[in-house]
Parts: C-alpha cells; sequence; structure tokens
C-alpha cells in the first residue's frame, strides 16, 4: 500500500482511531478501513502466483471445505489470454472477477483485439481505489492477475488500496510472508512448468503446515487454461 | 464468508466495535453487519438441502405456530425448473425469493430458455453483495437454491455476505452444526429420494430436539415441485 | 418476524445497542428500529380476525376518548371484497392503509378485475420491509387484512418488519397474548357470525380488563361491509 | 398519537434515549421527535374548537405581546367554507395553513367544487406524517380546523404526528387538559354561538388564569367568516 | 418564535441537548439551533424600527470600527417602496436582504407592480422556516422591513425561527429590551420624524450606554430613503 | 463576522462544543467552523492594504521559503483594473482567486464592460458564505480587494465568514492587529506611493519582528499593476 | 500547506480533535485530514527534484521490494514535454498521475498545442483541494511536477491541501528535511546533469542511510525522458 511498504503482509500495528482522527485516516496516516480489508485478505487462502518468461501459473490453496460441499472455484477465466486468482471474502472476489471479465470484453468490442494485461491490473486498480475514497466499504480481497500479451507473459497483483505490482512470484492470504520465502529461496527463469507447481504447493504447504489441495492455472504464448 | 469459513455455521465471536474501528469492519476485518445478519439467520428454521445425479431435495422446518396461523410457506417455486428456501428473517427471505424469481423470467423473455441453476445463484450473490458496501442494511437470510439444468441437478447455497456455495448437502439454520453432521454420516449419491427425505427430517429433528413438522420440494429433470 | 417467533407478541429482552453493534442490528442479530416500533404497536388498541370458511370478522378496540372526539375509524375499506384493520401509530396505519387501497385500485385499473388478497398482503409486505433497510422509520403498525377472492375468505396479518402471515385467528396491539388464548380455546370453524363476534369481544375485554366498545367489519362472499 | 393516547395532552415521561435506541424511537417505542414537537405545542397559545350541527367555533387565545407589536393573526381563512387555527411555533403553523389553502386551491382548479372538510384533514395529516418518517424535523404545530361541507359542520384537530381527530371539542396549546375540562362540563349541541364564546373564552380563562384576549373564527352553512 | 415568546429577546435557559434527546430539538422542544442564531441576533447592532401612520423609521447602531475601516451599510433599500435593515452575522443579513430585494424584483416582472410589504414578510419568513426543517445551518439574522404600499405604511420583524411580526415600534440586537422599553415610554401616533429619530437614538443609548453612531432610512408614503 | 466584532483578529474564546449544541453553532451562537477557519488565517503571512483617494496598495509578507523554493505568488491580477492578496491557506487562497477572476471576466462577457469593485467583493462573500450553511468545509482565507472604478479607488476585505468590509486600511494574517495600529497612526489621505509602501513594510516588520520581504500590487485610476 | 510553513516537512503537533471541534478543522485550524494524508506522505519513498535553466531531474528512491517483485514506476510521463513523480500512497499517486496526464491530453486536443507546466501544475492543486472540502478522503499524494515549456525548464510540487509550489529544489517522502539540506548546500545554476544526478543520489542516501536503489527522469529542452 504505502511504497515502503509493497508488501501486503505487513503488521497491521494498532490501527487505532479512538475518537482522535477523523474518519478515513488513522495513526500516522494509515488507511483504517483499508487495514482492515487487508486483516481479511490476510485471513483468506493461501495463494501463489509465480511467473518465466514462458508461462506464469496462479495457484490457490483450496481449504478444506464440509464434506457435502464443493469448494468454491478459485481460479477464474478472465479471457482467452488473462487469468486470475484472488484471496479474502469470496462474494468481493468474485465481484472483483466480474468487473475485469466485464472490462476485458468492453476492449474486445471496442477494438477488436485482447486487452493487455497492464490494463486490467490498472482498471482493477482504479476501481478498488474508488471504494477508499468515499464513504462505502473497501473491498477485502487482493487479486493475483496472470496474462500473456505482446509483451509477454505478465504476472500482476492489485490489493484492497487499488495498489498493483508487477513481478516473477507473489503470495497472499493466509501466511503469505512465509510462502513468499519459500518460493524466492528457489524461484529460477528456468523453471519447468511442473517445477513451478512443485514449488507453489511446497510454499502453501509451508504456509498452512499440511498438504495442501490447490486449484491452478497456467498461461503461456497459447492462453491461459486452468488445471485439472 | 471468508474463504477459510466456509461454513455458515462458525462462532461469532465478540463481533466487537468499541469505536476502535470505523464502521464497515470490526476486529480482525469482520464484516459487523453481515455477522450481526447471519445471528439472525442462525436463529432461523432449520433448513436442509440434499442432492444425488437424480434429483436434490429441500426440506425446511416448520416451527410450531399459534394455533390458528398458518406456518409460512418455506418452499418456494422459482421457475419450472428452480425452487428454494431459506433461513432468517422471513421478510428478508421473501424479498430473495422474488428478486430471483423476477431474475428467473427476465432470462426466460430475453433468451425464450430457462435460466440456468449458477445464474440465479451468482445474480441472488451479486443482489445481496450489495447491501454490504453502503450504509444501508445486509439482508439477514440464507438461501438453498435447488434447480436443474443442462449440467444437470444443482444445489447452492447463498449467504448474507453474497457467498455462494455448490454441494450435495447443506444445513442453515437453528442449530445447522448438528444437522449438517446428520447428514454427513449418511449420506451417499445412492440415496433414494425416500431416504433423503427421512435423512432430512432426522437431521433437523436432532438439532431442534424434537419431532419436527417440515415442508419440502424436490428438483427431477422433470422440474421442481412442492410435496404436499 | 424471525421465523421462530411468528407470533409478534414475543418479549423485547434488552434490545440494546450501547455502542456494541453498528446501526441497523442489535445483540443476536435483532432488527433494534423494527423491535421499536413493535413495541409501539403493543401499546395500540387490542385488534383481533377471526376467519372461518364462511366469512372474517375484524374487530378493533375503540378506546375511550374525551368526551366530544370521536373515536379514530379503525375498520377500514380497502376495496369492496377486501377490508383492513390495524394497531400502532394512529398517523401509521392510515398511510399504509391508503398504501394498500391504492394498490387495489391500480390492480382493478390494469387488469379489470379484482386484486387477490394474498396479493395485497405480499403489497404491503414488500411497502413495509423497505423501511428497514434504509436509514428511516420503519412503520409502527401492525394490519389485519380480511378478504375474499376466488381462493375464499382470506384473512392475513403484516406487522412492521414487513412479515405477513394467514390464519384463522389474529390478535394484536394491547395484551394481544391474552387475547389470542381466548380466541383458540373457543374458535371453531362452524362459529356463526354472532358467535364471533362474541368471542371477538370476549378476547378484547380480557385483555383490557374492562367492556370494551369495538369497530367491526366483516367480509363474507358478498363483500366486505362494516358493522354500525 | 397512538391510540391509547389520542388526546395530545399525554405527559411525556422520559423520552430518555441515552444512547440505548437508535435514532428514531425512544424507550417503548415513542417517537422522540415528535414527543419533542408536542412539547412545544403544549407551550403554545390555549386554543380551542368548538362545534354543534349549526356552526363550528375557533378561538385561540392571544398572548399579551409587547406594546407596540400587533398580535399575530391566529384565525386563518383556508376557503370560503373552511378555517383553521394551531398553536406551536408560529413559523411551523404559518407553513402548514399555507400548505392546506394551496391545497383547498388546487382542488378547485382540479373539480372545480370546494374540498371537503375531511379532505383537508386527511392531506394536512400525510404532511405532517412524512416529517416523521425521514432524517428531518418533525413540524411543532397542532391544528384544528373548521368548515362545511355537504356533510355538514365539521372539526377537525391535527398533531405532529400526522394524528388527525374528528369530535364537537377540541383544545390545544398552554393547559389545554384544563381548558378540555371545562368544555366537556357545559357543552351541548344547542348551545348558540354566543354561548359557545363563552364558553371557549372561559375555558382559556381557566386555563392561562388570567382574562383572556381572543380571536375567533366561525362557520357556518353560510361559510367561514372571522369574528372582530 | 413560540407564540408565548413573541419577543426574540428571552433568555436562552439551559438549551442543554447531552445526548438526551435527537439532533433538532432540545429540553421542551426547543429548536436548539434556532435559538443558537438567536444568541448571535443578540449580539448584532442594536437595531430599532418604529411607525406611525405617516412615515417608518429603522435605525440601527453603526458599531465602531477600527480606524480606517468602513462601517458596514446597514440600512438597505429593496425597492423604491421598501427598506429594511436586520441584526446578527452580517453574511447572513446580506444574504436575506438579497433573497428579498430579488423577491421584490421578480414581483414587478411578473405583476408590473410593487409587492406588498406583507408579501415580502411572508416571503422570508418561508426562507429562513425551510432552513429549521433541514440538516443545515439556520440563518443568525433578524430582519425589520419597513414598506409603505395600498394599506399604508407597515413595519415586520422577522426572525431566524421564520416567525413575522407586525407592528409599530421593534428593536432586535443586542440589549434590545432595554431598548424597546424606551421606546414603548415615549411611542405615540403623532410623533414627528424629527421625535422618532430621537427616540430611536435614545433608545440605543439607553442600551449601549454610550452616544451612539446609527444609520437610518425612512419610508413615507412618497417612497423609501436612507438618511444621510 | 458578528457587527460587534468587524475586525477579524478577535480572540477565539473557548469556541466549545462538547456535545452542548449541535453541529454549526457553538457557545454564544459562535459559527464553530468559521472559527477554526479564522484561526488559520491568523497564522497566515500578515498582509495589508491601503488606500487613498489616488492608488490602493495591496502588499504582504512573503514568508522566508526554504532557499531552492520560489515562495508562492501573493499579489494577484484580477481584472486589468482590479488586484488581490490573502491570509490563510494557499490552496483556499488561490481557489477565492480563480473564483473572482472568472467573476470579472463573465462580467465583461456579458455586458462588454469592466465590474465593478464592490460587485466583487460581494460576490466573493456569497461564494464563501455558501461554505458556511452546509455539511462542508468553510474556506480558511482572508482576501483584500483592492480595485479602481467609476466610483474611484476601491479597498475591501472579505472573510470566511462572507462578511466584506470597505476601507482605506486592512491588515489580516499574522499579528495583523499589531499591523493595523501601525498603519492607524500613520496614516493620511496624502501619502505617496512611496511613503505608503515604507509604512505597509514596517507594519509587517512590527509583526513579525524581523526585516519583511514583501510583495505588493498597486492599483490607479491606469489600473492594477504588480510591482516588481 | 499555510503560508507561514510552506515546506511540508513540518511537525504535526497533536492534530488532536477530541471532540472540541467539529469535522474538518482541528486546534489552530488545521485541516486533520490533510494532516493525515501529509503524515502517510512522510512515510513514502525519499523523491527529488533539481532544476537549472538547462534541465530538471527528478529521482526517487525505489525501496527495496520482495525479491521477486519489480518495484512500482515511481516516474511518469505526462506528455512529450513533462514527466513526474510522486511520494505517498502509490494508488493516490497513480490516480494523480491519470488525471494529469489526461489534462495534458485535453489541451492538446483542444488548443493543438502543448499544455503549459504551470496549468498542470495548477489544474493538479484545484483537483486535490476539491478533496479537502467534502466529506471524501483527501488524497495521500505530493506530486513532483518537472517540464519545459515556453517559458523554459519548471519544476513544482504540488501536496494534499492543494497547495502548488515553485522552486529549483524539492525534496518529499520519507526524511524530506534531510534530503533538502543535502541539496541546498550542493546546488548551483550550474550543476551539470550528472552532478545533479549525483546529488539526488546523495541525498537520498543521507536520508535512508543506505545506498538508494532510485529511478530518474530529465526534462530538458527536447523533451522529457525517462533514464534507465
Amino acid at each position: 500500500m504505502t511504497e515502503e511498504n509493497n508488501s501486503t503482509n505487513s503488521q497491521y500495528g494498532t490501527g487505532y482511531n479512538s475518537g482522535r482522527y477523523p474518519y478515513y485516516y488513522g495513526q500516522g496516516g494509515r488507511l483504517v478501513l483499508v487495514d482492515s480489508a487487508l486483516e481479511a485478505v490476510n485471513r483468506g487462502s493461501t495463494t501463489i502466483g509465480i511467473k518465466t518468461p514462458e508461462f506464469a501459473l496462479i495457484t490457490s490453496h483450496i481449504k478444506p471445505t464440509l464434506p457435502l460441499v464443493d469448494p468454491n472455484e478459485k481460479i477464474f477465466l478472465i479471457d482467452k489470454h488473462i487469468g486470475a486468482t484472488g484471496a479474502g471474502y469470496i462474494a468481493d472476489i468474485e465481484q472483483l472477477i466480474e468487473e475485469i471479465r466485464l472490462q476485458a470484453q468492453k476492449h474486445r468490442l471496442s477494438y477488436e483485439s485482447p486487452i493487455d494485461v497492464k490494463s486490467i491490473a490498472k482498471h482493477l486498480s482504479t476501481y478498488l481505489h474508488n471504494y477508499t475514497i468515499y464513504a462505502v466499504r473497501p473491498q477485502a480481497a487482493s487479486i493475483i492477475i496472470a496474462g500473456n500479451d505482446e509483451t509477454g507473459i505478465q504476472l500482476y497483483q492489485v490489493d484492497p488500496s487499488g495498489t498493483y505490482l508487477k513481478g516473477n512470484g507473489f503470495a497472499i492470504g493466509y501466511a503469505s510472508d512465509t510462502a513468499i520465502e519459500v518460493i524466492q529461496k528457489e524461484y529460477s527463469k528456468d523453471l519447468t512448468f511442473d517445477n513451478a507447481l512443485e514449488l507453489a504447493k511446497k510454499a502453501i504447504e509451508k504456509s498452512i503446515g499440511d498438504k495442501p489441495r490447490v486449484e491452478s492455472g497456467i498461461v503461456t504464448k497459447k492462453g491461459f487454461s486452468k488445471l485439472s
């Protein structure tokens, strides 16, 4: 959110607002509602994005559900060449996914060409940022977007403040600090897809302390597809 | 609501908001108004959904009313191929039922074909989610939707946060923790309709500690009908 | 209001909202403003509805007024085939009565046929429910509607939360717990109109501990009329 | 306001709202803002309405003003056949008088006939009631309306909650409890106009403990006129 | 404001609103914001209006300003036949003066005749009253209007509640209680203009305990003019 | 602001609003938000306006800035014949300057003649006054306007309440009490421009206790120009 | 923000608002929400602007990111001849950058010429100022704008209050007090571009106590370009 703090895994100190400051800001100029939204994100499924020049992988922990309940879909097709995943409140995630799907479709209709990945990330950023300005509820979801466009394979993360980041590896959700450390240690641009998937699973396992069930999607030059 | 918490039967800890956090969020990023709505849902009629490949059953406890008062209808026809039930404040349930009936009709008018069940669930999800963003009252009702479409028999649950779940068995309302355990133990894909109805009644009986009066509906490939 | 509580005569426990919960909901997910509205209803005139297959009677206690003041009309003609009465703040009752009269007229204009009784009850329900969602004042009135349509004689009760109930006997207003017990004991489907009127008066007398003055209306297959 | 309380002269107990209840309602479901408005009405000029089959008299105490200040007009012509008076904040009274004058004119323009007295009372009722639903200030004025129409001489009182009453005798404003008792004791349908005027003056004198200066208006079959 | 209190010079007792009553009303149904506005008026320049059948005089104390600052204009031409003055916040006074000037012009344009004085007073009354109903700031200014029309010379006072008074003598602003007493003692209908001006100055001098500098305006059958 | 207080350099006593009074007004009917705005003005640059029949000078202290930062422009051209300066929050000053520049341009377009100085002052007054009525932030800037029109050289001051003053000498901003005293002592209508500039500098020096850097502008019959 | 305080690096004393003052203003007329926004800016990346007659350099510290995360772009192309950088919340910075890019494009479309640098700074000022007037969140970002137009090379800083400054050297963000001191000591108009870049890096190093990674952009008579 703040520049000095471009990991979303920061501690949310006191976040305290005992009448001393007016509504939107807390101590030290912190955005108190956004901090609350991030607390919810940090309780979400551990979710990973890994990118090499050849592909981008998005993998999300599927938390155990009640025996007769299907887990929620966590890997979403946005457009042929773009996929996304997220951590936070499910209904907030779904709304954001719908928003960027719509944006991708609008672009195709207006320009008869696929939207570039950065435009999707920026659009989501603006959409989320708007909720931080008025007396409404900032959305409690961080989103990882993976896509392929003329500039190659792309990986973005967008958080509730509207901040977006580009990179080769992201982790959001529960214990994402732990997850990202695992990925940092073993990441290399030469990872094969199988290596990357193993790495993502390992990172989630370390975070949750248990054999994870995961859902994954991959984007290559050929486009995005979910893994079964 | 949150991913780590995709049962609606969670404990609602303190839900405390003693001036420390601004309006929409409570401690740990919880949605305080939605948690209140869920408390009301948890005081509602114990209500069950069970699905096999052949049929889906929805059954709701009919609480004893005053001698001369008819119990409220709890099983609702949404469209020929879809039925629904719910737990929570009756007037909130009714409003949601009207909303999805209207949506099913609109779809028929626009596309001259029946709406698929997931679209109904997603529409309700979006409708409920909207109430969590602005300074209005989130609706205090969870809804179970049963339907049949080209992808087969479907069972969904949608809660006040806008989260929707798909599965073979759901329980909402009073002591739904107990009810769902009963169903989990005895559920099998080979259940006959009679088995399923027995199971639903047993689950409700365990929850309320009393012989239940219930209302039920069934959806098969032939469509939805209420049981008399 | 809640399903477990489909009598409006429940105790309004603490209803307490000492800053712990945000605006619309109180402890246990109660609707605090609606509970306040119901407290006002419970201070209103004891009001009775009794239905048999042949007729429906609505009777309301006419509280003693100052010597030179006419008592307020409590039995209202809604349409030829429908009458209504209510308990709560008079101006709130009047507004609701106007609303459903208008709705009955609109139906006649649009469809050239009388509106069915359930549609009136549902319309009033939706109208009242709307006041519970936004930062306005929920109306403090419960309404009993008696009517005759193609499905026969009908009796409904609608309360400030928007909940509507159908039945053979209702009591709202002051000491309605007592009133409804009297009716439950002596009700039978074979009651003549004279029996029913006696019963209603007896129930009100028990509630208020005094010989009541009442106003009544009756609906039969021939339509609604006020009694003089 | 409430049915059990159709005199506006009730005690306003505690009216207390120490953070326990949200905005519109106080203890026991009382309308706290309306109660405040009524407190202001009870500090207004003692004002009387008396009706017989032959005439209706409205009389309002004209409080002593500073020597060089004309007293405010308290008896208002609404239409040829209708007059009105009020107690409460003068500017609130004036606004309400303008509102019903306008309504009477609109009726003449639309229907080319004089408006009936009850329609004026109901219109004012709806107008006042609206101020009790939203976050605005309920008007602090009670109005007495006297008129003549096809149903004969009519006398109405409307208070800040929007409640309207019909009768033969009303008193509003300062010590109206005392005033109405005087009228009740001596009222008869055979009162001549002179008797009635004497009675009204006597009632006001008892209330204020002093020889009153009054302003009066009379409506007969021939219409309304102010007395000089 | 209230009828029993048609001098604006009343004591503003406690005006207390310690959380007990909601927003608009204070103890005893007082309009707390209007009372605050009146407190500001009572700190304004002592300002006088005197009327005889032949003329009306308006005179306002011009408080000593810093040596190089021109005093604010306090006597305003509204139309050829109407002048006005005021006490309270200068910017509030100016806005109200603009409002009635505009109203006078509109009348000339619509009816090709000068507006009567009472219509100006009523228009200002309605304009001010509106500020007392919604969550805005009631204007902190009382205005004295002097004019001549077909009914003769007229003198009105309008205060922040929207109350308007007609009379032969008014005093508003600082120590207006004292000022009005002086005028009452010596007022006669036969006052010449010179007498009246002397009287106004004397009243202001008594109020402020010092030789006053004043600004004055006079309206006669020939119209309004400021005195130099 | 208030008439008795037409210097803006008044003490802001307690300005206290501990829940006793509603929002806009504080103790004694003070405008609490405007008082806060004036506190900010009183921390701004000491700023002077001096007028003789031949010219008007506006001079503002230019506070020392960081070595590499240009001081903000403090003397603004409004139109050929009008200049202005201000004290308070820079961004508030700039907005007000833009507003009156626009107003001057509109006048030229509509009437093909230069706007008179008083119209500019009144327009600014109305603009600022509007911010004191609604739940927005009153602007924290006082403006001095110097201009020449058919009535000669003009000097005005407008403050956050919307009050405007006309005169020969004004001081606003830090220690303006001290500054205005210096000017009062030495002001004469016969001041040459050089005298006036010396006087303004001297007044600012006394206020800030240091050799001031200033920016100045002058308006004569030939129009407005900034001094280099 | 205030004139006496035209460095943004001031101490934010208590900023305390314990119920004593209404919403927008704190003690001493401080803008409490803007002060909070500035606190966030002061936690942002140390960011420098240096201007000579030949060029302007903008340089921002790129804080170390997680190993696999690309740092956010901090140097932005606004138009061919203008670049910008900022400190504060990234999403707020991005929104402001988009706003001025759009403004530059609109100018090209309307006037077929490049916008001048001051117009961009003023537009951003007005845009930010607007957020300080209403009950929304003032943006937490300060922006440095460098450009070239007919008046030569230009350097501006705009802060959350809407204040804009022009100069030869600016520092915003973390420990900007330290950074600006370094630049003040060594700045000269004869700096070569290499000198300036060294100086900017040195200033940032002093502020953060570490070898900085930076991103830079330069504007010369030929236009703006980012440095690789």
